[in-house]
């Protein structure tokens, strides 16, 4: 079975355009935010302290594949469901999945990897950390 | 007493800016989602039902006079106490104060009015409605 | 040859993390942006207007497909190239391209329809409007 | 005679809410945004930059007043007119003007300071850089 974590939110206003729903790059926003979210569910150290163990200062977004199947609009409860669907020496792959209760709203693919800022100042992919997926499980 | 209402937030890592904290602008998002909330708390319908009934679209600001005192990163889970203040014939004013545990973040002072879009489509002052001054005790 | 549009802007320090790039989100809100400013550049009136004459609201996503090559940082100039790679009967597809210069920043396709609000304040999609069409050659 | 700078802008779809209108805390991001566009107008080295020769990586706000006057909507061109009016040892206070064409639309006073961040990873305030003062006139 695939780990799932899954981050609440809440639909502001704000977060909504003149069509009177969601303005829709502020899914890919929560799916970035359940992302981080699903790696504190797991025990993974939040970037500021991976930098000083690991290096690592985060894992940017190499792909994202998203479908929109329903609107929402401001006031409503929704979930993101968030898990790796795929590792990958370098790679891994999230699947999000917006929900309002048991409607699905929309749902996203997306490839990431972790990094490290060289000496240099330039940010380097490196293979995904053995400690870290151990906790994804 | 005036009624305090709470809304709970945990920073997102792209709520904050590359000095690592809160990107100050979102703690203004933050404040106007708690003034929803806070008259979701109290009974004031949606502004999509207030339309139908009072001809109501939104509660636009005048002023918002903000202090910083702490900064804030992502992780961290913060507390919007939000009140109103001041009830005028046209005009409140509403009170902000985003918490980390005790420690208070900033605080903000904000004026509002009612508003509604008239016949030739533009956005026009009305008095406090009356029936929604009285939810909020 | 397919029209391209070119829209312009320059990274603001709010829209960048705490890794110092670009937080990826931005790049799709600069799409979207992208999207009305190449309508617009073909003459297809604002939304607002075409509510009047057409019913029509907006041009919702139904997909995006995003793939991130390089990052960017603050106070860089990008440029935004627009165009329509495919017309259907209700769909279109959208392609956008992110660019510093010469380099190639990130890539979507984006599928997109015309809809107006019914009767109900339903959503719905309409036949994409073929004087509409007609502009964007 | 006080120097002012102007950031040109377009307000994207995006950036406007369920009434149509700019959603408030968008003119706080670009005030922000005008702050640093301000200070590159000047000949102030980017953040990352001074934090090499400076240890200083930005200007953190530490109170803001901003009052709003008008709405504005997608599609409009607007300027920001920023300047410095006051400066002190350690504190520097901005004006910051969102501009429509010869309207005013919404005005800010800020006041902000340079700061640094020290070995423990703590952000501290700094003196006003009489390097940067001089350059701002």
């Amino acid at each position: 079975m695939t780990r799932v974590e899954v981050m609440k939110l809440r639909v502001y206003f704000g977060e909504c355009d003149p069509a009177g729903i969601v303005f829709f790059p502020n899914f890919i926003r929560w799916f970035d935010a359940s992302s981080r979210h699903y790696f504190d569910r797991c025990g993974v150290p939040s970037w500021h302290a991976t930098e000083k163990t690991h290096g690592i200062i985060g894992t940017p977004v190499l792909e994202i594949n998203t479908r929109f199947l329903k609107s929402a609009t401001y006031g409503e409860e929704l979930e993101i469901h968030t898990s790796v669907v795929e590792w990958h020496r370098k790679v891994f792959v999230h699947r999000h999945v917006a929900f309002r209760g048991e409607e699905m709203l929309a749902e996203a693919e997306e490839k990431r990897l972790f990094v490290r800022r060289d000496e240099t100042g330039h940010i380097r992919a490196v293979m995904v950390p053995e400690d870290f997926k151990a906790m994804c499980v």
